[in-house]
């Protein structure tokens, strides 16, 4: 019984790895399909969405049942229910990378507006978060967890570049631009939302480790 | 002992619905504080979500120690897990409640683009949201659940219009407007998404009622 208990944590934790390797690939390629400006990469984004739901669904189901039949004892008890905070935050990031899609879509038949140099930049810095919380989970390591939430700063300084020079440089100037220029804004705050959700999961994570409270806290972290 | 256990879920009950009141003032206050223009209030919900914060923490705890403790079998565990989920969910409203008066300060020293008329009634769609979906879950109401899944499609459409009309009206004929109609049209965003917390919430209390996954296919529900 225990064993089978063990194995069914071994197969909750590849399933949520799984569920990552879906987020994480929906953010690349709604990125991918920004800079490519490809409807078809963009429509396909959205498209794969139904699976990461259903995948999201079940998970949640397996936590509950696995609550029910296993009653578990601390510590696998908060690995579990971290678990499903961690299935319903990727979630989530696979939701974001679908409205960057959308985004995607309404610009690929206006002129482009501009290069893109800080939205890649900040894409890259959102797929690392994502990949260093999700890795901080699986090798329960608090330090990478911690460099997770420290991230989330210079992804919040980007977008508000990004934001601020959209405005003041673009939107501001030629009134003509705006139809470009919000798509493109929105974008950036898209990606420092995942941002935001990787943050949540790194601080789940130190939690679930040191049983320490840092959510909300992430000022006083040391 | 079960006694006892029937008095923790009655309490985690009113908890919940403490919580619900503070998101549902939250989201109250920042939208009065657009409409007079008034920093000192957007300033109040600021400062006053590390209480809101605080309270998530507290009933997260508090369910999984429930659950820990007194290993509840299947109705009552997911009473606990919905309880959790509509947590998070109030948590993330009042965020954006957060997000709001923070516009509201960046719009405080500019002058008035426009008489706001679309924006309010989207506040008023996601107020009722936000109060449907918390009575849904008190009585248990699947009916009231289901309105209120109902209702997000009128506030995208909302959410819309009133991008459209800043795009197009404002920022595409006047390029000095974009500093003042971007937080506008960030605050029609926020208030979309606190209708789309709303609808989680409606949808988790219809699978807890119904044991039916409704989550992700709000186009089948009859």
């Amino acid at each position: 019984m225990e064993r089978f208990f063990d194995e069914e944590l071994k197969n909750l934790h590849k399933d949520i790895l799984k569920m990552a390797v879906m987020a994480q690939e929906a953010i690349f390629r709604s990125v991918e399909a920004l800079q490519s400006r490809d409807r078809g990469e963009a429509q396909g984004v959205i498209d794969t969405d139904d699976k990461v739901d259903e995948l999201e669904l079940e998970i949640d189901e397996r936590c509950i049942d696995l609550i029910a039949r296993h009653q578990p004892m601390a510590g696998d008890l908060r690995f579990i229910t971290t678990g499903m905070k961690i299935n319903a935050e990727l979630e989530r990031i696979a939701d974001l990378a679908v409205d960057i899609s959308q985004r995607v879509l309404e610009l690929a038949d206006k002129p482009v507006l501009k290069p893109l140099i800080d939205i890649p930049k900040l894409s890259v810095i959102a797929q690392d978060m994502v990949r260093d919380a999700i890795d901080s989970f699986i090798e329960k390591d608090v330090d990478l967890a911690k460099k997770t939430v420290f991230s989330d700063q210079e992804a919040d300084n980007l977008r508000n570049l990004v934001q601020d020079e959209l405005i003041n440089d673009y939107m501001a100037k030629d009134p003509s631009s705006a139809p470009r220029a919000v798509p493109l804004l929105l974008i950036a705050r898209h990606l420092e939302r995942i941002c935001d959700h990787a943050t949540n999961i790194a601080e789940d994570v130190i939690y679930m480790v040191k049983g320490k409270v840092i959510k909300h806290h992430s000022g006083e972290l040391s």
